[in-house]
């Protein structure tokens, strides 16, 4: 047993995984689950996915209180635990920007901001709901914490447990740098699938361009498939490292325009070799 | 038996499946093999994809003539098989791009262009040469066929029955029409593909970004891992339409670039859920 009572804010994929890994692990005793929509709490625990639905006051009463939440509602919730928060209890979240939560949980917790361990699991799918939630679902996928200077260590050692109990590898960056990794590798990703798309969509003649979109198309844009709630909060909540990377990336496609152009097929090659190349690497890398 | 010889010129994914499939179907019963690499047409054959080398003069008595190429050598295949044709052959390619191919034909082959049936197999994937050819590649795949105004109907009839055979859906499009279109749905996205890991492998601290990358962006890029070869060539034949899209795709990028630059959350979540939905519609319609 790593702590005995533990509060998903959010009982979908992300709150509702790590609640069915630890319980599965013996991690925890009791899961508590908030949410603002009771027949999504009701299904969750049907699902075994919580032991019973709480509101605010209780789940601040937990011993490890989990925020999966779209990260533009860290700060309320964050407003909501605070009143009632036992002292030791330990706060941590599932955001896919760390930044902003951080800026958040310094204006709201104050002292308590010691208490906050902000972390990121690398895991997903374009599921949600508690019916999606796994037990497996981080079992070998990475976790990112971005403790703060002021972060007690031992609320950063048993948020890394709990993870290590679900399954994760654990890794600590700073919050900086986290975002400006993530916004290159996910989130420009995300923004250029879904304008990809978009812009099919917007065609008065798209059924004809759809007809013929092929297996290609559908891997290219599968993360276009999904929640625009989560991935407005992640473009505004990491708008400064995304507006780079999304400079780079047109400065990118512009240099491919201009060989086009210049029909300039040994400018072409090179680019394309040198993505394929970085790709395979990558690719041998994660399989090692 | 729908054709008693076939000959591929390119004995790798594309071309050798054909064959082996054809075969399978009983509906050829030879298949010559040309290519430049004496151990890949020792390799087609000893798996099966062919019965027998050829050079381009046999190959050019065959009754169907596949064209299995980067497309940029369409031309110099066409003139190697011109003199030696046999009355009546059929020839057809699979290439990705049309418009080029239908020039090419035109101004090689003069009347015998009434012979030449172009098609695009809409089946593909990273992994190439005569190992990867499969008998079921174009099991309920489409391929588009792009007639001449000249092409006998005969010839385009055989093209269908052989496809069909070997299992796709056949239709027809106009060869700009099939142009545009696959430059939106195919030739962009392998571009954007591109693109996108190329800019990440340029950088000194690239090692960091893939580090972090996930299964989204193994997705995203899968086709980054294509032939250089290949998408050289058809970027370059597709050239006008390839430009078109490439600016509307930068357009579409730089309408998100404003919307994250001025926090505007509705007309990011506007974006995203119009292209959500896209792709639901689309993926429905796919499967039924």
């Amino acid at each position: 047993m790593i702590v005995d009572t533990l509060a998903v804010v959010g009982t979908g994929l992300i709150g509702g995984s790590f609640a069915l890994a630890l319980k599965q692990a013996g991690a925890v005793r009791e899961v508590l689950g908030v949410g603002r929509n009771p027949a999504r709490l009701a299904l969750a625990r049907e699902l075994g996915v919580i032991d019973r639905a709480a509101d605010w006051a209780e789940a601040a009463q937990a011993d490890c209180v989990l925020l999966a939440l779209p990260v533009g509602e860290t700060e309320a919730a964050l407003k909501q635990l605070l009143p009632h928060l036992k002292p030791g209890a330990v706060v941590t979240d599932a955001g896919s920007t760390k930044a902003e939560v951080v800026a958040a949980a310094r204006a709201v917790l104050g002292a308590r901001s010691a208490d906050f361990v902000p972390g990121h699991p690398i895991a997903g799918s374009e599921r949600s709901g508690p019916g999606a939630a796994r037990a497996d679902l981080y079992h070998g996928k990475r976790v990112v914490l971005t403790p703060l200077a002021e972060t007690r260590a031992d609320a950063a050692a048993t948020v890394r447990a709990l993870w290590e109990a679900a399954g994760a590898e654990v890794e600590t960056l700073d919050a900086a740098q986290h975002d400006r990794i993530f916004a290159a590798v996910s989130h420009l990703p995300h923004l250029a699938a879904f304008a990809l798309v978009d812009d099919l969509a917007q065609r008065a003649d798209r059924d004809t361009f759809f007809r013929f979109a092929a297996s290609g198309f559908r891997d290219f844009t599968r993360i276009a498939g999904s929640s625009p709630d989560m991935w407005r909060d992640i473009a505004l909540a990491n708008r400064e490292a995304l507006l780079a990377e999304l400079d780079a990336y047109v400065d990118a496609l512009q240099t491919l325009r201009a060989a086009v152009d210049a029909r300039d097929g040994q400018a072409l090659h090179t680019i394309f070799s040198r993505a394929r190349e970085a790709r395979e690497n990558w690719l041998k890398q994660q399989d090692s």
